[in-house]
């Protein structure tokens, strides 16, 4: 996997995504010619990841306006952008691209769809570029935080695949690995869709970097014994006051960690912090199909007909559990409302 | 699912057991009609949970020994109790069971094959019906740490699936059900095996016992949010001063428990204390096969190709852990070094 990889492209004025539910045993480039194809793709977790969600969004967007009447542009743009919003709650990279993409559609409404089109599709390749460079900057902080040979532990993918490229928490543990640090990663499995065992084992397998996958329960028998020197996640949405928002799992993790005093990292690019969201008890935290739970990847019912299954998509970990968060305008530490503040302020400045 | 339910019957000279890893998609009953299909039996985990494997392989040591030759009976019987004894290294009771074999063999081997036969015979029926006894007399005790309401979660199967009959955790769930007590279950999934899912679903579905089923990794968010008022698991083997090892993921848990202030509670018999395991640390843990983390139920690979994986098969939970050991001489509370030993001494004056 060369820095360059992208599960996220736009080729021939149309959008080609890396279909991850069908990783690791296939890989298939799905077409989205439509705003519901992408809506699709969101929903299913075809792209998933809070970055190349809100990516994927800023391409959407521009195939609801591709070629529409000067008359029917402010309706259709209006429409797909509240559409593709309205897809997942939880991740704030989606209503921050189609934010912008609302100030972008603002800047050029007025001079035709061509014009707006271009515009909105500058906007995405800027986004998807930021978010790349970001996850390479945050790398380069966050590997400082690793010492050689330490064993991480990763919960969920937050890898090239969830981030448009590089990664945020994989990214920080390869450029620790590309820095000439031995690490070895903890893979938990991440239940009930296995983004671990499936794409953190597909990304890690291409980058070299030695892993074993574990079941998500395993984790705290893992610390206990001293095998984990380092847990990093990634976001899917961060308050301001530092509770982060994450995969399901994340939560007791945390908690693990702190009972055996192992360093927990949040790595998110300042496009996942949301400062609107004062803390973790603001965060919507959507609820998906029990199915997902008791019929494993759709193919393996494992429980009997008309079980009831609770389908949290996600948790929030308080601050207080967060050792630092790691972005791209450096290494965060509590108390955060504080730094993140700063971050903003230093982001804006350059 | 009625009182007398039991997954473990000895019919026409030979023992029948309910396939667990066919469950809840099929029930099929093995017919083992010698040592090895037993053996085949509890190492693929058709057969499990503590109490369960130490009665099939009470009654499993009578497959070696009918029919041989007087001659013969002596290496028969000792060559099997040793291979059945050594199938599993955790569970107590496996060991505990050979070992009450071998004194009654030692009793009644100058008398005959037959006799042996009908002597063991008599031993394995009393340990079945000894095990579901002290199930339900824990329930009893049990309910009694129930309020109505409460919303009860548990790790992996200690239902009567696990326990020859009625149940330890579960049994002391369905004996606050039966008493009245309208409580709910969270039902951890329990992967790799997904006993929880699988078992724990089936049996709570014929008892009419609410529940939910979570993958393990939603245990904390689920804490966080006052939706867990009492937790109880089983235990494979539990160690002198109260140290419990039980399926893996049930540390997780029991940690917590702790953070969260939900009193965490073992129930388990006396036949899975050993008083001659001094602490947890002395607790052989196996490890299974990587295959059942990367393969659901071995029909699914979910890694890509040559992915390694850690399995560990169980986990000790630590005694400060724990809030109450339920048994059959009652609750013992903590320090578990006396009440544990004052609770040997009421069982062997009674």
């Amino acid at each position: 996997m060369d820095k360059t990889f992208s599960p996220i492209l736009w080729e021939d004025n149309h959008l080609k995504l890396l279909d991850q539910t069908k990783l690791p045993s296939e890989e298939i480039w799905l077409d989205c010619t439509t705003p519901q194809h992408v809506a699709d793709a969101i929903l299913c977790l075809a792209v998933r990841g809070a970055p190349s969600i809100g990516v994927a969004a800023a391409y959407g967007v521009i195939l609801g306006v591709q070629g529409v009447a000067e008359s029917e542009l402010e309706n259709a743009f209006h429409d797909t952008a509240s559409f593709l919003e309205g897809t997942r709650p939880t991740a704030v990279n989606l209503r921050w691209a189609i934010e912008q993409g609302r100030q972008v559609f603002a800047k050029t409404s007025n001079q035709g769809t061509q014009a707006v089109c271009d515009a909105l599709l500058d906007l995405a390749h800027r986004l998807k570029a930021q978010e790349i460079a970001s996850c390479q900057q945050m790398g380069q902080f966050g590997s400082e935080l690793f010492d050689d040979g330490n064993r991480v532990l990763t919960h969920c993918n937050a890898g090239a695949l969830a981030t448009v490229g590089y990664g945020t928490a994989l990214g920080v543990i390869r450029a620790a690995w590309e820095n000439g640090k031995k690490v070895e990663v903890w893979v938990d499995e991440t239940r009930p869709l296995l983004q671990g065992a499936r794409l953190n084992s597909w990304e890690l397998k291409q980058l070299g970097i030695p892993f074993h996958v574990i079941p998500d329960n395993s984790a705290g028998a893992i610390m206990s014994r001293g095998w984990v020197d380092r847990i990093v996640v990634g976001a899917d949405r961060i308050a301001a006051n530092g509770d982060a928002a994450n995969k399901i799992g994340t939560y007791s993790v945390a908690v693990l960690a702190q009972h055996h005093n192992v360093p927990f990292y949040v790595a998110a690019p300042l496009s996942t912090i949301d400062l609107d969201t004062a803390t973790g008890a603001d965060i919507p935290i959507e609820e998906r199909n029990p199915d997902e739970v008791t019929n494993i990847l759709g193919q393996q019912q494992i429980t009997p007909d008309d079980t009831l299954a609770m389908n949290l998509a996600f948790d929030v970990t308080p601050n207080d559990l967060i050792a630092a968060i790691i972005t791209e305008m450096g290494v965060l530490k509590p108390p955060y409302t504080e730094s993140i503040k700063d971050a903003f302020e230093r982001a804006q400045s350059n």
